[in-house]
């Protein structure tokens, strides 16, 4: 096992009904802009349970926060807070509103031109430095939430790029399943499947010594796969909707990559679909995935059979036929989970996608990725090619 | 799944070497009471090593915690800490120590009497009304390095009671399983035994809704299955001692009873015959565990099925058949760990213990208990007679 650091002072709040405790999370004498994205919290009562729960506070808001939240939209939230001297953020939205939230918090008191937080990654550690904010989750995806790291788009030149810091924690989320029941279909496919993405990065790697994370691991994917089908068609079945909302936290809180080695080529590539043509971030993981897992087979084959037997209950001759079937299993739960696994399904003029990407990584010097550091731009033209 | 509040702000710093990052996780400028146990980190390296990494800075030691740390022995460290202005205590050992610590920490600035905090079950939730502390773990078992709870004996009345609160999670703990390596086999064996009946006592209740969390506490039962035996004979293997480790702080910092019911009567019950016959913590939970599985085997029989099932891969012709090897899976693994699972291999002159602790419980007005809440008296009496 690898030597860790394990620190998550977010304060967690799940179930029904919680969100009234805001009237207590949120700090006394506040002063709190109300962070949302395209208004949905106008149609699933969120906004008005959370309006209620801060009655006595001073509130202002700031709508618009898009799916893959701007640089550029998030710079008109820190000018806001910078003149109306506010002193705590709360973002009330999925995991584009909690981290556009997060670089707002960094970027508030950043000395310098903000855009530096995401070219040269700063790192935030300092609590007094940034803005405190909490969060009210209303779609169960990234696991922003519990965890302080983000990602934010530059409109400009169309770059996704992550930025984090144990400054960036959220003091408290509240975690209310009965929101999933409003969420639109194609919504809880996507967090079903951004949130096994997230384990698989962090999980399908290689055999090591770390036999409880890889358990925990498996867990999440087991519930995953237990509810994930079921949780679209039935989303106010609390049993599926909490289930699906704590796997999605847990599976990017920090905890189960503890001590192993990870891997997240899979997200850097599937970034790029998203910053090119728009695809919605959890289709491009389930477009690139399985594809990675095949240009990587040789140095993944071992995980994938232990994957297989363990997740999939599947038997076979071989680490190589395990391996394999684990493979498609993987597709067929994705297909499942109304996913379209070829770029070719989810976008048209594709073509020049593997140059483009190659190059951009290779601009921002990026040579060898993933757990091994074996993902050449070679292998990462390769995958994206076979994912046309 | 039950609602719930999860809020654990420990650093938990976890590997080879890490307790030189001491000189960076204390407090600058603090005034240090080092507490430690019976001297065993005078021959493991562990009080050289922690004495190297707080060079410069101001330390006074207090040793001599015993396990099942006595009220009257920590109440000489509250005094030490008024008279000296100890702005910060280090508790280095196993749970003793780290129990004995947070009792101080919460006794010291405490208004009234400090053996109310043991009777009364006084709350600390104001981490500005306690001394902050942190810790270097000696001997993975009770979890107290991440955890806000602790249990001190009251030597005079010969009671071992509970504290806690919010404002008790050590700051940090540093936890390096290369410590294992020195450790007798005895007390190895307790501790597998202790992290194991932590779970169960948080899973071994009824089926219901909260899937990861069932999942997550078989995956630690499944791993103290894989390592328990051998770490106690190779406990200076890596792979076995890290494991070990971290199984022992997930088993009770908190994670696995979110959302779920949880029984405890196994502790509590075990509690009275430490008290009573100095008998080893966890050598107590092996003699009660089973035989409460047994008399409440009507309560619990579906999940002793499933905890058969899914961590032994039992199979059996009905549930009761599941629920029944499962138990005697149990005693298997406890014999094998070194437990005597019967209360006469243990001790002499128990034919009154029964009696006794029914009557001590009665006192305490406690009548019914357990996930349940069906654990009557003459329950408590069944089990404690059954364990003879």
């Amino acid at each position: 096992m690898l030597n860790f650091d394990l620190y998550n002072p977010t304060q967690y709040v799940f179930g029904k009904g919680q969100t009234q405790k805001l009237t207590t999370l949120v700090p006394k004498e506040a002063k709190i802009l109300l962070a949302y994205g395209g208004g949905s919290i106008f149609k699933n009562g969120v906004y008005d349970q959370v309006k209620a729960a801060l009655d006595g506070f001073e509130v202002i808001e700031f709508g618009g926060i898009e799916p893959n939240p701007r640089f550029e939209t998030l710079m008109k939230a820190v000018e806001i807070i910078r003149a109306e001297k506010i002193t705590f953020v709360l973002a009330v939205g999925g995991g584009s509103v909690i981290d556009g939230v997060k670089f707002i918090s960094g970027a508030v008191n950043y000395e310098g031109n903000p855009i530096e937080i995401l070219k040269k990654k700063v790192l935030f550690t300092d609590v007094t430095k940034v803005i405190p904010f909490g969060t009210v989750l209303t779609l169960p995806a990234t696991g922003s939430e519990m965890n302080s790291g983000a990602v934010v788009t530059i409109e400009a030149t169309q770059e996704k790029l992550t930025l984090g810091g144990s400054a960036l924690f959220p003091k408290f989320s509240i975690c209310d399943p009965t929101v999933i029941a409003s969420l639109p279909k194609r919504q809880i496919q996507n967090g079903v499947v951004d949130a096994f993405t997230h384990v698989m990065e962090q999980y399908l790697t290689y055999p090591h010594d770390a036999l409880l994370q890889d358990r925990f691991a498996e867990s999440i994917l087991q519930t995953l796969i237990e509810i994930g089908p079921s949780v679209v068609e039935n989303p106010s079945d609390y049993k599926l909707a909490s289930n699906y909302m704590w796997c999605a936290t847990m599976a990017l809180n920090g905890l189960i990559q503890k001590g192993v080695p990870s891997d997240w080529v899979t997200h850097m590539i599937g970034h790029e679909l998203t910053a090119l043509y728009e695809i919605d971030h959890a289709r491009t993981l389930a477009i690139i995935g399985p594809n990675l897992y095949r240009v990587l087979f040789e140095t993944k084959k071992e995980k994938l059979a232990q994957y297989g037997e363990r997740v999939w209950n599947i038997t076979g001759n071989s680490v190589e036929d395990k391996a394999e079937k684990a493979i498609e299993k993987t597709v067929d739960f994705f297909h499942q989970m109304g996913m379209k696994t070829k770029l070719s399904e989810n976008t048209t003029n594709y073509e020049n996608t593997a140059d483009f990407i190659v190059n951009r990584f290779d601009e921002r010097g990026w040579k060898a990725l993933g757990e091994k550091q074996n993902v050449t731009l070679e292998k990462v033209k390769a995958i994206v090619e076979m994912s046309y």
